[in-house]
């Protein structure tokens, strides 16, 4: 039963160049990009400020450095940003708004994700010598932790409105907001246009090997450009890997609509083995959480046991596992993990009634 | 019924130098602490280590500084400290622990301030790029925003085995750890053994005008001075503040039980009072936090009545106002306040039944 | 020839509150200053900004918390400051430029501390993702490693127009202003005026036990404020400190005279002992320095013997000592100092010639 | 007499990727590297520590991001590194070691970048609560601003020795190392294992289109690893990238030699100039500095006629052109580019006697 190829769940990370992709990238146009002479670059910035809907775009390594750059940007040592308690921004990027930036975080803990319009009362900090300056909104969409979910466009309007009434700063780390786009048909720029800077990442979903981008006005762009700088991320003939994304943003953005397919396919494929639990229902887009029963046995159990059979699934918390579709992985290989998934449980701990 | 002089229940930092300790400020033998020569603060520093079976204490300028020197002592820029959600750490020392030292705090929202074991589960980040370093546990006896709750020793204990075995290091912020050893009489060294780092403050409950001190093993402390120096602490004779703290450590410790017994004397009289709601009950120590019922006003407009008859109370959210007794404040004082509070109450919105 | 009490040379900052002084410390009405009530350090800021024709001041533990604090108020991390090599900011004040601030310095090696007009050129750095921004010229006045030294009223004219015209902000370390007014005659606000920011000490000259202020425009001092706060220099009934420093404003700066006068004498004594050579001359305030011949042995061993006869003088180089007068000393110190110094020096090695 | 295509001079980092390096993209086998599964990255950093002989290495973005982690890996806030006034570090990476890392700089002015062991002296500072702490010393190799000087490997010697004897750790700026080794015969590790860190580029003359890498003892590079996450220098598929660097090391050091012997026949051309004035002689490597004598002009000037003529070079001061010889000018567009300055230079201010 075991699969020959490995079946690679961990993230939409995880993609390879496509042919076409290795095709652009290996004939694109390219300069030194520190010296503002990559043509490709420069192309791949103004389609994503076109996209988006803002004056500005900047290519930068990877998420974490858009984010970094985004707090820079809105925030002062001695600022507070407020953010959602599960978000990557909070967890995954190693406190960069603190280590870097001097900046500290109000975490807020959200519904799967989603921060209740309530919540939001009492806090900003008030004007004193005690307090740190409220001063950003950051929100997550799709959000990651929260199993892929959407936030829902009413909310970020009521989140936004808040925000804006309290003169705080607004970045939305939309990573993966392609997939919102795609699985709500609300238009890219109308979520973006409600946020003054926008980071998007064209290495998950999109399938790129490297890169986000940030958007906003020009004046932050090219302060984000010093920012960039100093941070190490300016690099000299980027233009190889910015052909890579201005290929993504032309043939991959439509077709996250089958991610979205096939994470359901997974999930209701899920939702018929024993001692899984899907959490939350139902998948909006290509992420899946589920949790193992403690009768069965630990996340980690479960993701060793699924590796020894060719499957790689992401163990986030003691009883958790994340599933990711992507570009590399098709329907055929959402069923053949579901065999691989049930087989493993089963074996490990006899069913009783199979499906 | 408005009274003649003030009656100043804000904080117990309000506090005036008392004849005896102006006395022995005008005598104390200085000299150059910065070039290590001023005779009364070493005397000091010694006394605290002493009290709290410390190798070495350093005196600081304020509590603020004891806090943020601790941080830098254990934390480097990346780190992560774990702290309760209504800390004076986290809200009211103007973040800096992101802001100076690049730390990220991991706030854990207690039950009037004090966490519980079970919140502990899962707040050790992964050893892995993506995540800070859980390096701190810091609490806060007795608790400020926790309405002046001790926090319970054996509670204390089973929060420090669980960071000791993960390997955490402890700061206890004992702004007012007299307070809570006086309410529960248990030594303060006793509190002090179970944390590598102490703050203690002479301008709160003890009444000495200024500053506070941080106490912990001898390397540390030695360090602490570098950063005591850096963020502009260092002062010179200073022995005429430390004359007045040892003064409060040999005069005003074990007084604190009049306080106390004050503010149990307050809070009987606002049971009393309608539209008032005392919480947390009981009143353990000597600060007081009670709601005042929305269909009365608001506590910034209770508070500005109250300034209107000579009593200084602080609102600390909308509907929530903090009393705080110490030793300028005596019993007279509080049946004083206590007849105002009523008054303004019942002249605002008539009360049905007196008591 | 060993004297009784200890002539003391080593600083101005050594200097114990005089009678007087204890007096109106002993009597000072005070307030809680963090609530912004206490009114001898109201009085006490409202003085220095008088006299330095600043809009407003802001009383600070110490010297090195003014300067760290002007930093921040005038630069961000990535803006860089130009200093003068030997100065008290870039040398003596753990880098807190740089550790607390994130700000570069760019170090300009001045003579005897006097940076020269063609020195400036080509120190502003290009506007380029590359550099820092050149954002902030400070100056020290007197110039404590440059001996004491004035910085020239006209030279500071021409290094203040030329920041002026680049657009820097002038913070001016007038730890020791009253020293340089006093030996010019040129009025404090004359100096302070050509400057955004000024620093002035208590505890130096002024022979206030401890404290400095820091004036400029009421937007910054208010912003100064928090910064203040932040890194733990906000004091609770601090007016005992303030009053001490309006006691020296009020009697103390007339009589730093005496003091240069002192130095003056101790400098016509040192040209005339062996294997000791006073530089720069001449002496203009009220430190000297003198470089001992390698030929006699090291300052550090000079130090150790006049220490074994009663007076302290700190080395401050292998080869370099310095003293200073100030209110503990007066001219009979000075020619007993000399005394014994001629003793150390010729007992050590035989002098030829006495005089 | 204008070219038909651009004659780049202005840096080594404007080469675009051969044929044979773009195919080696192409094909080059990937993976996610922030989860550690790109084979062509991990075996770049195999053979970059295996060519300097140290225990590991890191792929990062840019140099000046491996610069940054240097520091931070051997700095803590409030210490000091020892630096070349015209270094890169403390002038082209906008400040970095402060911005980021709270690092103080003690910059020392070299004679053509060249430190001298007797300027050494007294640089470390006193162990003291007022002082920085001296930790790390690091020089470029070869030198940019020097004018590509090879540092002379016996004065390297000195200088670590003396480090060494400080305790210092050690950084080594090797972006263009292999020119150093190529010039001097002595290979890398030779010079690598002097120093803890390495930094080398792979983008600079070996004309791969991105990268550089840290070298160093394992323990160190596994925190490397964290502080490029931190800083946003984590990528995904980058070994695209990496075939790059691989194929430069394999085919571009030893044609290194080609770029000397072309910076040295355009100095020799340079020399025959009327108004150009090299500096400093000889040429080392492949890169050169020139005057540009007042009386004809400015090297704005300079630059701009020349770029209207089809030559690009850099003006580095009001005065200095910088030009650099690398994979992309042969020796014919070199005489090409002569013709031209000589033609600029002559039709701008006539010039009397042609060689």
């Amino acid at each position: 039963m075991k699969t020959e190829r490995i079946l690679d769940f961990r993230s939409d990370t995880v993609t390879r160049p496509t042919p076409g992709m290795r095709a652009a990238m290996a004939s694109a146009e390219v300069g030194d990009d520190v010296l503002g002479d990559d043509p490709t670059v420069q192309r791949l910035e103004e389609r994503v400020a076109e996209l988006l809907h803002k004056e500005a775009a900047l290519f930068v390594p990877s998420g974490t450095m858009s984010n970094l750059i985004a707090v820079r940007l809105h925030c002062r040592p001695g600022d507070e940003m407020i953010c959602e308690a599960d978000s990557h921004i909070y967890n995954y990027e190693q406190g960069g708004y603190a280590q870097i930036c001097g900046v500290a975080a109000r975490p807020v803990q959200g519904y799967w994700g989603l921060m209740q319009p309530e919540q939001l009362e009492g806090l900003i900090r008030p004007q004193n010598v005690h307090f740190v300056r409220t001063r950003l909104l950051t929100l997550e969409n799709t959000h990651n932790r929260g199993g892929g979910r959407v936030q829902p466009f009413s909310l970020v309007e009521t989140l936004v409105g808040w925000a804006r009434r309290n003169h705080l700063a607004l970045h939305l780390d939309g990573a993966r907001l392609w997939n919102a786009s795609v699985a709500t048909g609300i238009p890219l720029h109308e979520w973006a246009q409600l946020f003054d800077t926008v980071n998007v990442c064209f290495s998950k979903g999109l399938g790129a090997p490297v890169g986000s981008a940030l958007a906003g006005p020009k004046d932050l762009i090219a302060e984000a450009r010093r920012h960039r700088k100093v941070l190490g991320g300016g690099m000299r003939q980027v233009g190889v890997l910015a052909a890579a994304a201005l290929y993504a943003l032309e043939h991959h953005i439509d077709r996250l609509a089958e991610d979205h397919a096939n994470a359901r396919r997974l999930a209701a494929g899920l939702m018929e083995i024993p001692f899984l639990t899907l959490m939350p229902i139902p998948v909006e887009t290509n992420i899946l959480l589920f949790d193992v029963a403690p009768e069965w046995g630990t996340a980690a159990q479960l993701s060793q046991l699924l590796k020894d059979h060719g499957v790689l699934m992401l163990p986030t918390a003691p009883q958790r596992i994340r599933a990711v579709t992507h570009l590399d992985v098709n329907s055929q290989d959402v069923d053949e993990a579901l065999g691989i998934l049930r087989h493993v449980i089963c074996e490990h701990r006899p069913c009783q009634n199979s499906s």
